[in-house]
């Protein structure tokens, strides 16, 4: 049965869908609401797209976003060289900074490692994670992927390369959420927050 | 404290973040995205957004997508204009399409009322709906907006508007989906499903 969509209706519609996140019903959805808002408003958007694109590279040294060639927390001078956090995404660089809780430097690794997609090693920023270690004296390592499977295997990945270097390897806590429900927790979460229980201090 | 993303991600943050169902999560998720893959992969959702916004407009008769003057279902002579189907979205008359059982016309109404968002009557396509019964020998108008609360309102109202001109006006009928389970419906749509029994043929 014919879509009844024009040519340009059915390429957007399609176009949207391979966004993440967006399924064919978002996509309709959004493409309909292009056509009906103002044209200067989609103008906006379109270009914006473009713009981050042409404008927008990573950073040389940690791959985080950047409009240079070093994005402003490399830049800065303040920072601490010697402990690295190694995340997956430039959005988990902009949450740790969210915390205002550490001062060290970030690697961001593009991605994490999933079989099943066919991203190893390679696909990823490991070699250069690798390179910065000796040149910039760094001797922490925190691993902030994510603590799901492709978050764990990455870390546990990285642990087992990095460990015989000779470096502090450490592995952000898992555990229930601040201002979480014990009772609503899964399992696994549960299960970790009990396996990282520390000494209460007085 | 800094968000920490140059401009232009920001502003394709915020620009993203203005699509229905899009919140500043899925936004930020859909920016990284962008940076990361092929160039030409994000050229060609700009220049589909572009393109369908120049290329796409509504139809001068039932307002439904179309690429010229009358859409293919208005240009088609074999359709039966004196049944209207009402409906909100172009969206809709694709579903109703896909039906196969529909044989009539469309009018869109491009929304539905919605006196919190300030949706009256005049900013939906209305005046156009009544200017059309007679030229076009209306006959029957079936009232397909959806079975929520603007939907119900508006379909209320163009039933009051519509039935003193001696038309019949009917309302797409409420009730449990096909393949769904009894036991899970809600129970407005339990109650409309009841109410909405039908005698069984033999």
């Amino acid at each position: 049965m014919a879509s009844n969509y024009t040519a340009p209706v059915q390429t957007l519609i399609d176009e949207l869908g391979r966004l993440p996140g967006i399924g064919p019903k978002s996509a309709q959805r959004i493409a309909f609401h292009l056509l009906k808002v103002p044209a200067d408003e989609v103008t906006r958007l379109a270009a914006s797209i473009t713009d981050a694109k042409s404008r927008v590279r990573f950073c040389d040294r940690c791959f985080h976003v950047a409009d240079g060639p070093l994005c402003p927390i490399c830049a800065d001078e303040g920072r601490d060289g010697r402990v690295l956090c190694v995340v997956e995404e430039s959005r988990d660089v902009v949450a740790l900074e969210r915390t205002g809780e550490y001062r060290g430097r970030y690697h961001v690794l593009l991605g994490a490692m999933s079989p099943l997609e066919g991203i190893g090693p390679e696909q990823l920023k490991v070699r250069e994670l690798v390179a910065r270690i000796e040149p910039e004296g760094v001797e922490e390592i925190i691993l902030c992927t994510n603590p799901n499977t492709e978050g764990e295997v990455t870390a546990m990945y990285l642990a087992r390369l990095l460990k015989p270097i000779g470096l502090s390897v450490t592995r952000i806590a898992s555990g229930l959420p601040v201002g979480g429900d014990l009772e609503y927790a899964d399992e696994l979460t549960l299960g970790r927050a009990l396996e990282g229980r520390r000494a209460v201090e007085d």
